[in-house]
């Protein structure tokens, strides 16, 4: 990049939305707002940044060198949003805790994060997203599940699969293989990554075996459906996996009876990218991109760390990453009709236009054009309707 | 500002909008962007932060200590968006230039300004605004002041003004003053909070007397129609002043033709808050409200700054500042049927949930509610029509 005309450049890592697909951003953010206060859910707003403390009570300012950080003019550290649940949590934990639980809350916010475009993410990117705060047991999960579903399907995706997995599970699992720091490290990301053969290697090099790589492996290849968990469950059957177990395995028998059972899977290798997850996880993937489209799950502890212990569950829906998974198709606009209005006198085709625009058609004006013949010429470079306007 | 619980406090000067206020917002940037889009505009959405390079050369970057700064890891500085115009100017000058003028663009976003809270100013915001780019001369500005009284309609303020004026005039007279530095920000400053008493202090000493005087001094005075300009032309009439007061005749004389003459007056006292503009301004006041709802105008240097000479005009709205004018008083929404479904079984519940979402419901899910007692508590309790779900 040059310095010379760095004015026209943009930093790494962020975008501009021409007009289509600011439209198709627009829109799919509407359907989605739409669909969730159909569900019951509130939008509300945040700052786009806060004091770093709050993202550290909200446990994401874990990767701290993900995090946009800048120092306010009395020395204060603020922090551009990772992410919108710490924000929320907050929310809730101070001006919204005198309301009746469940609560239901959802946004459209843009996040930040010091990613390395260079594998494919963005520094700034677009969530819609809801919260359910103060459900507990499986119906909480079941609904959070069901909206996601119904989230992808509203945003005009068809072949998606949503993974489950439980959060609680794979992190005893890890627990038990007695790696600390970078070893530890190491086989998360072989994990998160489902790279078996870096796994093996791990395996080797740090001397797992018997039942706790077992487990491991098993956290790699269970994949399917409730037959392919209950054969697990004597292989993680230990006292702390059996009810956690049994609960994944109710969520998916609902939503197999609601119909939703094609869209979803089991993938006890979930591990998000927060550390404030407790319980049932989940992620959405599309065919050919490389990152999920959704992700979310339940976060038991995470309202407790703003004075306010409270079970909670939600998720998040990349709108880039849906609309990239979309591959530049569209949503069909309505079509408006749409013209131009000239005139000489300019008041009265203002007046026009304002006419034509009550009866819903969108409406261009042409400003200095001062002849029929060259009205014509625009109306038909801009494919538009000509209304000339003139007046005795 | 305690120091130990931070994690739940907002920095100084940014909001949380909780759900009511989250509503109106959303419902009133609906609202704008459909208008918008009925005059022709197309949305467009820019980063959050961009480098420093960019708001200085769109000239926003002079008020530094104004700007939301910080460091990225290659040392270059970024800078939260002050405004949309710079961003936008940048945009068009590169990704759109080939596009056909006049190019009508709009955004919702909000933008970053470090602002002293104790004088009642935010430092987020939220503006909605247009740019007409390549449109010149009389019709391009009355477009954009039309659509700022419509814009006002739509939001729904009644009892408001726009004051029009012409920044070409009113920096002439200053610069005839023969000021510099800080006694020319010190007139500035008295014409823009319309300081009588000040300005008669600041005139004895520096000495202004003579035309230079009387010119300053109807700035501060004339505020009226087209028979206050009228008079004006006398005293302000030299050569350089003429043609752009007989512009703003004009585009008052349409405006008033197509019926806004009752919103509308001059005011050669209007300055705003940045430096590119070069010609018709306007800003939009209401009653009680110490700060303008709206403001705008031309800024025909501005995209040369970004290698794309082309004159332009436009405006941005404030969103919290209309909340606020409209003292919550909120938009009636439309209000769809509210129902708790709940039940034994999860899946026929949420089967027939999604029924009455079909039909244009809004439904909650009873999760955890496990008896019809329960069901009809919490239904009463919540305002809703209890729906309970018993399958055999």
């Amino acid at each position: 990049m040059n310095n010379y005309n760095r004015h026209l450049q943009l930093p790494e890592g962020v975008d501009d939305f021409l007009p289509g697909p600011a439209a198709a951003k627009r829109s799919l953010e509407n359907k989605l707002l739409g669909l969730f206060r159909s569900w019951g859910y509130q939008e509300v707003v945040t700052p786009t940044f806060e004091f770093t403390e709050t993202f550290q009570a909200g446990q994401v300012a874990a990767k701290e060198e993900l995090l946009f950080r800048f120092i306010d003019r009395k020395g204060r550290v603020l922090t551009l949003r990772p992410e919108m649940t710490a924000p929320i949590a907050r929310l809730v934990a101070t001006r919204l805790r005198k309301e009746k639980l469940p609560l239901r809350l959802c946004y459209v916010a843009s996040v930040f994060r010091y990613e390395d475009p260079a594998r494919g993410r963005r520094r700034e990117f677009h969530q819609a997203g809801v919260e359910l705060i103060g459900g507990t047991g499986v119906g909480a999960d079941v609904e959070v599940v069901a909206l996601a579903v119904e989230a992808l399907l509203e945003s005009g995706l068809k072949d998606f699969q949503v993974g489950l997995g439980q959060v609680a599970i794979t992190k005893g699992v890890l627990a038990d293989l007695g790696l600390e720091g970078e070893a530890l490290a190491a086989v998360k990301e072989a994990l998160v990554g489902k790279d078996w053969v870096g796994l093996n290697r791990l395996c080797e090099q740090y001397g797992l075996r018997g039942t706790a790589r077992q487990r491991l492996e098993l956290l790699f290849t269970l994949h399917g459906g409730r037959r392919e968990l209950k054969e697990a469950i004597p292989i993680l059957g230990v006292e702390a996996a059996r009810e956690p177990l049994a609960h994944l395995e109710e969520v998916l028998a609902i939503l197999e009876r609601y119909g939703l059972g094609r869209y979803l899977f089991i993938d006890l290798g979930i591990l998000r990218d927060f550390d404030y997850y407790t319980g049932l996880v989940f992620e959405g993937y599309v065919p050919g991109l490389g990152f999920p489209v959704l992700g979310g799950g339940r976060y038991d502890g995470l309202l407790a760390e703003f004075g306010y212990p409270c079970p909670a569950t939600g998720f998040a829906l990349g709108i880039e990453r849906v609309l990239a998974a979309r591959n530049g198709e569209m949503f069909i606009e309505e079509e408006s009709r749409a013209y131009l209005v000239a005139g000489k006198d300019l008041a009265a085709a203002l007046t026009k236009a304002k006419e034509l625009r009550r009866s819903g058609a969108r409406v261009e004006l042409g400003c200095g054009i001062s002849s029929l013949e060259e009205a014509r010429r625009e109306a038909a470079e801009r494919g538009l309707n000509l209304v000339w306007v003139e007046t005795v």
